[in-house]
């Protein structure tokens, strides 16, 4: 497909997204429904009182999101020939995580959103409550998934996804960003605060995401280098979108407030690097990725077109 | 020591009261000065903004709490003869769970206390948000601790472990176990669903720390039986104990509000029996749950004073 230079995008170029989106739909879109029917079946809903947990967690999880985490541990997963049903059960784990965390991160204490994924929030359609145990049983569930047999026959794998998943979800990893990201209203954050911050709240899962594939493909730790790379490059380059869509998308497509960091006085990428070189920063750091990767030829090519979707998505 | 029956107890008999705490005070010290330690090394604060995090994380679970989950873990693999530092970190991963979901289950959409402990909760202390966080720190801090080599060197136990306290924790345990709580506002519970009801909420984590010592001590599952027994009954007369204490006790000894129960209209085993009835159904278990152990002999005795202490404490 021809790409021609936009030199006045109010976004993102739709020649490139369209690209990407060609690429990479099918395998989004068969991600999201192997992710749904495993969800589906683990959170029966009981006979009982808890009906309205298992309701709420099934309203945050099944059926929205982009799955791009799965479709990122199943890219890696890939590279090695790792089952695929296995695959998706580590994909299903960290998803879990990252649903758990919008649930806890829309609350009225956090982020006060009403919207998520074009409907509403947790809170909103329940109560707090429900949204606290919902997120909470969503984090517990991520564990379990890990550590049962049907994720790997072999248990020190299983151990090691655990103990990865637990870092990159707690206070040195995501939560940690999440107190970072909330205090990042009070004090000056310049750039570097600012990418660390991101390479916690949101760069960590993203890690988790390539390290389980090199965990579950056997990769020795010190083979794991250019996947890690690839991994804080795309985490950023995501998190660089992620602040383009918040400072000039819309609401329609993202299925979310938009205009939220302005509002509340937080530095972001965007407002420390204005809009181009902030587009032009996401360009490079997808083109870094992709350095990364040449070592493994065309098997790496879905993992290029993650790259370049996560930068050039409009939701 | 002598023991007479107290025809007119109030709360519980002081002479009881006595005899559990002498037998167990130099346990329940060293273990909870053994926990402290461990959590001062893990939750050293960081020279960056996630520091209120960590300060949160510290005033919620450090020198406070009873520690009879930890002590409970202890206690069944010294059955086993297992290496008591590697007991030490599953307990401490039991308080992590008991002690995130205390945070929560502190915040004003779910009991709403100010105070626990004897001290502010972590939501009056510092804010809603960074109560949230703290408690998803805890939870994911558990995994981590579960999972690492120093818990044992078998992956095969540390992955057991980890599977076994996600489902304890989870909405089938729990978190479940809460929400059922949550709504028991809205129905007319029975003896049945009251029971059901605590073995969610608070005997899923009990079992845990009971289950976990088998595991650690290489008991295959059919010869868990009888530490299941036990689990189940304590659970159950610790948790009329708690019903006792709220509808009873002094809120200068339980460090946390009392008489919550009542005002928000719940059932509990209090409302149901009587406390009179209350009393002995929580005494008959509490017999009950020594019969179980008897094939351990002389060996079981800190889980049988354990199992008193959970009746006749005062808080």
């Amino acid at each position: 497909m021809d790409n021609p230079p936009a030199p006045c995008r109010s976004t993102v170029s739709d020649a490139l997204v369209g690209e990407a989106l060609d690429t990479l739909s099918p395998a989004l879109a068969e991600t999201g429904a192997e992710i749904d029917r495993l969800l589906n079946e683990l959170l029966a809903v009981p006979a009982d009182s808890r009906d309205r947990l298992y309701e709420a967690m099934r309203h945050a999880a099944i059926g929205g999101g982009k799955r791009l985490r799965p479709l990122l541990v199943l890219a890696t997963c890939d590279l090695f020939h790792v089952d695929r049903r296995r695959a998706l059960r580590v994909g299903l784990a960290v998803e879990c995580v990252h649903v758990y965390s919008l649930i806890h991160d829309d609350m009225p204490c956090m982020d006060d959103d009403d919207l998520r994924r074009g409907r509403p929030t947790v809170h909103k359609a329940w109560d707090e409550a429900t949204a606290i145990l919902a997120g909470d049983s969503l984090h517990a569930l991520a564990f379990e998934v890990l550590a049962d047999e049907a994720t790997h026959e072999d248990p020190f794998v299983r151990a090691e996804l655990v103990a990865e998943l637990a870092r990159a979800a707690g206070p040195s990893g995501m939560a940690g960003g999440q107190m970072m990201d909330l205090r990042a209203e009070e004090m000056a954050l310049d750039l570097a605060a600012v990418t660390r911050l991101q390479q916690l709240k949101t760069g960590a899962l993203i890690g988790f995401c390539l390290e389980a594939g090199a965990i579950m493909g056997r990769v020795p730790p010190e083979g794991r280098t250019p996947l890690r790379g690839y991994a804080r490059d795309v985490g950023l380059a995501f998190q660089i979108a992620d602040d383009l869509l918040d400072a000039e998308g819309e609401e329609s497509k993202t299925g979310k407030r938009v205009g939220k960091d302005r509002t509340a006085g937080k530095e972001t990428f965007v407002s420390l690097l204005g809009s181009e070189r902030a587009r032009q920063q996401a360009e490079a750091l997808v083109e870094q990725a992709a350095v990364h990767l040449q070592a493994f030829g065309a098997e790496a090519d879905l993992l290029r077109a993650i790259a370049r979707f996560a930068v050039e998505r409009d939701h």
